[in-house]
């Protein structure tokens, strides 16, 4: 089988690989329907994240599950299903509250760029739809896998409520389906950090009804005029670098939140300065698990579409001219059809 | 009048003070039932914050009114009130919100341990009792503005509630009545983190029900033991260096909240170690105002007796030897009555 492999900075291959096959009894194998490029695979693509030896990437998949393992129960081979970057039991304490990308027994999935695919604890980390999709609904499937539970997690962690005031700091497809999530829990004003032309017309279309286009400083001063001088209810940190933490800190409202799910590079905060901020702070990995019934049944029943955040398809054997194209942000987000 | 002032490290004097006067026609002045010395009061005593010239010392205050300026309306002389550190208007967006400690006009208390004490911001400040209260009742009361509170803030901001296991870092006197707080609130386990005798006893008089004397990645390792390996619920963070800071995220399980208010020294947090805890994080100089009304209720009925937390008594005069007996550990907190 072929897929996609990493062997240095801006080095992707499509490339030979070994065809996964069941490793332990509680693996499935999914023949992927579809699978995406994610922003979080530029960092080891621009090497800021170094790769010591040629990689298998991919994290964001669904398809049908073409064969199970001997304990597995639940799922079944037919059944089309979406899983989390992090495979998980479903059964631990840290699960049972709803942390399940802090499964006790996680194991990273990251070989998910290819026509077929090992998951891990099958009955703990894959959900199944209730039929097969048609195909034009499998983009929104699969944006549920990672990129839009992240954005869901994100407006969670920020505690968007009905008539808050949100602010999301990246423009990236994380913090685009973050305004689509806080638009639909019902936030009463979404402002968009972003100064790209297409990102903002999809930043409106998902909800936004604001958009800054200042950075840093400015940024926080833009926010501040458009708040009463007060910041925001809610901010949805959708980056990762210590400028947009801080802008995200600084946007908040005292008692306000900052939900962040950027994977942080190089960020440290300083003590004194948050607790003079009197923000509330939560994030980290998403638990997509936790939120798949909820969101696959929003796309499933037509009314989310997160799938407009792709804006460029290619078929799996391009996929390196979707990293390009993404490293470039010349495209949000690439879709991959193996 | 003379007050408490610190000269510079450990020399703090009862010296001659200005009396205070009304400067603002939203400013009163309270004469003190009584005053004390606080932990944070010790930084500077210490010369780790440094102190450039004599300064007038003591944050926490409550006594009979005096006199009030013209715009004062709610606050008569002859009643009984309690304030905080930080006066507030108690109308502005941030006080609207509950926090008080970040109102936009706020001024900070910072003449306390002295017979005399002007109040910025009257109405909005200080809240009076429904009767001047006896003798006996004012340590219980002195002890809501600020070192109650601020316990009580503590285990709001780290969510407790009712059945929830907690773990208390620090135990000075915000510590113990972080212990105080979560009991009230319904905590179903409190551990309390200490090695002092005097200080274990007290914990367990106000509702510990475990004492963890080990510290850092130790102290970590016990509360994981007894929390079946997955830590506590709500963490009270009540000291305010690296090492407990540290200490109470790792002992917070996944999801979990830390309610910190220590105020920080030398802390810094990673971003990535911060985003895989996977905690809620919240925290900041308490709104003390906002909880008054609640607090002083509690205490007023006889349901709460956080007073109990003064193990040393002395007259205002020897303020310098109640300061010594907290920076060496011998006292818990010092009462002082002018």
């Amino acid at each position: 089988m072929r897929g996609a492999v990493l062997y240095g900075p801006r080095d992707l291959r499509f490339d030979e690989r070994d065809t996964p096959t069941i490793l332990k009894p509680t693996d499935a194998i999914v023949r992927n329907s579809a699978t995406c490029v994610c922003g979080s695979d530029l960092w080891p693509y621009r090497g800021i994240n170094p790769v010591p030896q040629p990689t298998p990437m991919g994290h964001e998949y669904c398809g049908i599950v073409e064969e199970v393992g001997s304990a597995v129960t639940s799922i079944k081979p037919g059944q089309f299903v979406i899983g989390s970057f992090f495979a998980s039991d479903n059964k631990c304490p840290n699960c049972h509250v709803g942390y399940q990308s802090s499964c006790q027994n996680r194991e990273l999935v990251n070989t998910a760029q290819a026509p077929l695919l090992r998951v891990p604890l099958a009955d703990g980390t894959l959900v199944a739809t209730p039929e097969v999709p048609s195909d034009d609904m499998v983009p929104s499937l699969l944006t549920l896998s990672d990129v839009m539970g992240t954005g869901w997690f994100a407006a969670h962690a920020a505690n968007v409520k009905p008539g808050n005031t949100v602010v999301v700091v990246g423009d990236g497809a994380v913090g685009l389906l973050g305004v689509l999530s806080a638009s639909q829990m019902g936030a009463g004003r979404i402002i968009a950090m972003s100064r790209h032309d297409s990102r903002q017309k999809l930043a409106r279309e998902f909800g936004a009804t604001d958009i800054v286009t200042e950075r840093g400083d400015e940024g926080v001063d833009r926010i501040k005029e458009l708040t009463d001088g007060i910041g925001a209810d809610s901010v949805l940190e959708c980056v990762g670098t210590q400028e947009s933490m801080m802008q995200a800190i600084h946007a908040t409202r005292k008692g306000g939140h900052v939900g962040y799910v950027g994977v942080p590079h190089g960020v440290e905060l300083n003590g004194e300065e948050l607790f003079f901020a009197h923000v509330h702070l939560h994030g980290g990995p998403a638990p997509v698990r936790h939120f798949l019934p909820e969101l696959i049944d929003l796309v499933w029943k037509g009314k989310s579409n997160p799938g407009k955040v792709f804006d460029l398809t290619l078929p799996l054997d391009q996929v390196a001219k979707g990293y390009r194209a993404m490293d470039e942000r010349r495209a949000i987000k690439t879709l991959l059809w193996p």
